[in-house]
């Protein structure tokens, strides 16, 4: 047996390393009891290759993560670069030139006066960073009462307790409770299942930032710190806004004196075509999240991104955001996001994602043929297909079928088949998909391709 | 003017940059209207210059980071080469080896059967990793009350509001309430200011571990999951456990069924002279944090290693450990931490702190000729110097005084001086000195010169 990439162990010692000591995340580890662990070993581009050199189309980027696609030999030599240079070094009290220079890039590409940025190492502790500079802004500003946050059923927004109690999927926090208390879920804007409206984008749209407007009176304006939403939801399978929707809940947050944050950590740097997704559907929050896509994942960074008016109480002597994340602003993740939005600038890679958004959703439409195909939908290179039972009366399948099909068929099909996306039953059944910012119509076509060939047998197997 | 280090930036208008976007960590910003950020630029093994082209002894590692030094190129050619080979893949039911390699290490490295890593990339992660799993855990076997924690008085467990809620420093704590129910928080091991005992470490350690026991059994032991104990505090200026203080805490947690976390954020990968604090002191924890130092920092990376029983009930078909981060066992910082494994071991820098850990103590205790030195406290390379009014009474400063000392004299004339240290008053004002752990006795001089020399004028200036 030879060593495999790099590593001094040969397969079988990876595999036996591997069910010994790394702890997958939300991974049945038994699944693994009898069957090899797949281990990704390069990439190139669009594709990934595994330890025994299959090719792999990386149709969710890694985890929405890959906007540039893998390999990219300047981002190497850029953090190697700086790495040499200075690795780290704190932005407590002191700073360093590649953080000044990304969050002076990075307030140059968000939209009006969004013009502060602070850094995290990932995208929960971007989430917690905006609930609790909200928190402490309020409190600052005599309104200490507004500590609570509002957001939409479904949507995941992160890990950490505080990013958790965000988080409207209960089955994530069940195990972990109690959890930061007063956060309050509303219905989402999934229209495919509107249980009002569902004929009508716009007084669905209308309905459902009513549903936000509802739930701030209910529970105390004087108590409501923030609105979260993400501009197209991932968990559930991509909800994107109903016209108007996004506009409206501005101006009820407005109204009701509640901060509003986008949370950016998918749909940023590309994914929907603009650099932020405020950008793409034309409304002005109080602040935004990101991570995975700001680096393309070559080194971990996110971060928040805050108006001016949320910085100045922390502009008087004797003030401070009493916040601070050792590894913040890391110097090598720094480098990594600036020589990333170098290949956004040089590739045109937002003009590919517009150019090629058409073609991508023309392409998945043809799904639609399928009996197993109830929706598609989704925005730029963000899709998520619902799988029903029947198309007609939009019956869902029971969380058993839905496990079996997904667990027990799709995901291990679909990977054979050669496709990294993700079978996933947060909410209805829904296959995700992300890929780089770079593909085109040949990617397309792979990803229709092996989508019909598996439903196809999915739906045999039923 | 020329361009700053790699940026297309002049030195004034980095300034403004940093002034008008770069949103500090745990800074009060308006300390920077009419005076320069502070720009660190370049670092090379313990020291690191500014824009100015002025030098440094990084006396704090970073933040208690860089273990192996600045500028180490091997460790940036490692990271290019996995940057270029697959600079990112999950491991959510996919693997990679590099992250594969890592955990096997770390494993290896590990007391006893503490054999399961579950990779983050920060030190809150990390310790909200191991909330999470104990909660779950519990919840799993049968004895879903156990979800409280307890911590001690003044320690630092991170930002984000899980890891928030265990810090004991309520300050951090007041302006983002409410946070995670049910963290009580015990005395810590400060036996310079002890209430009781303070000339008998044993007894004392004895008392302090035994208000341990006090808590769990006021709060019902049936509703404790875990203990958090750094093997020496941080916060409050390095507390050393007293002895047999912390095999005491492993019986009392074993007596009531709950579990014990060694939150080595700080304390691991050599800073002790061990790679765990757990074996400086010989005791073995259900769990143990890390970050920082485990790739000296050249990439964000944290994670949590459990023992084998922690994860027995998730490998039942079916289950899973319902947590998962996206950059974690990232593939570029598994590289950095291996290789900076690889230097800790070809420079034998543990024997490095073990056999200059003697003299470093003696130098520092020099300084206790000094009427404002109250006390010289630490283990291995990681020491607090306590400053005082009056070192017979022990009496110390007051708020405003202290604010004044430390942020009005003593932080910016340490680092005038040459000394990147930390001036704290998170608890008493206190000296906070974590070198990297190549340092030897000219390193020592300079700092205790330097000290001697900023300290002598602050006295003066009281």
């Amino acid at each position: 047996m030879t060593a495999q990439s790099g590593t001094g162990f040969t397969a079988g010692e990876l595999q036996q390393a591997a069910k010994g000591h790394l702890w997958m995340h939300f991974t049945e580890m038994a699944a693994y009891k009898d069957a090899d662990v797949p281990v990704i070993t390069r990439g190139e581009g669009a594709y990934v290759y595994d330890s025994k050199g299959r090719r792999y189309l990386d149709g969710l980027a890694g985890l929405f993560v890959s906007q540039v696609g893998h390999g990219r030999t300047e981002i190497a030599d850029a953090i190697a670069e700086q790495a040499r240079e200075l690795a780290y070094f704190p932005i407590w009290t002191y700073a360093h030139p590649k953080a000044i220079e990304l969050a002076d890039r990075i307030a140059g590409l968000a939209p009006g006066d969004l013009n502060r940025v602070f850094f995290t190492t990932s995208g929960s502790e971007a989430v917690e960073s905006a609930w609790k500079l909200a928190r402490q802004y309020f409190k600052a500003v005599g309104q200490p009462a507004r500590h609570k946050v509002i957001s939409r059923r479904i949507a995941y927004h992160g890990t950490t307790m505080g990013a958790l109690s965000i988080t409207g999927l209960q089955d994530l926090k069940t195990p972990f409770e109690p959890l930061v208390p007063s956060t309050v879920q509303v219905p989402n804007t999934n229209i495919y299942r509107a249980p009002v409206h569902g004929d009508d984008p716009e007084a669905f749209g209308r309905w459902a930032a009513d549903q936000i407007e509802e739930a701030i009176l209910f529970n105390g304006p004087e108590t409501i710190a923030a609105v979260y939403v993400e501009p197209v939801q991932n968990s559930g399978g991509c909800f994107p806004p109903p016209p108007g929707y996004l506009r409206r809940v501005r101006e009820i947050c407005d109204r009701h004196g509640v901060l509003m944050v986008s949370d950016e950590v998918i749909c940023a740097f590309g994914r929907l075509g603009e650099y932020f997704g405020a950008q793409r559907f034309g409304y002005l929050p109080d602040m935004i999240t990101f991570a995975k896509g700001a680096t393309s994942g070559y080194v971990p960074l996110g971060g928040m991104i805050a108006r001016e008016r949320l910085m100045e109480p922390f502009q008087e002597k004797g003030s401070a955001f009493a916040h601070g994340i050792t590894f913040a602003g890391h110097p090598v993740a720094s480098a990594a996001a600036l020589a990333n939005l170098d290949v956004f600038e040089k590739e045109d890679l937002l003009g590919n994602v517009r150019r090629n958004a058409p073609a991508f959703r023309a392409t998945l439409e043809k799904l639609l043929d399928l009996p197993i195909v109830g929706d598609v939908r989704g925005d730029g290179y963000f899709y998520g297909i619902e799988l029903v039972k029947d198309k007609e009366t939009k019956e869902t399948f029971t969380a058993e079928e839905s496990h079996h099909l997904l667990k027990g068929f799709l995901s291990t099909a679909l990977f054979d088949a050669g496709l990294v996306c993700r079978a996933d039953d947060r909410g209805e059944p829904v296959i995700q998909l992300s890929p780089p910012l770079i593909c085109g119509q040949e990617q397309f076509d792979e990803i229709e391709h092996i989508l019909r060939n598996v439903l196809t047998e999915a739906w045999k197997r039923l």
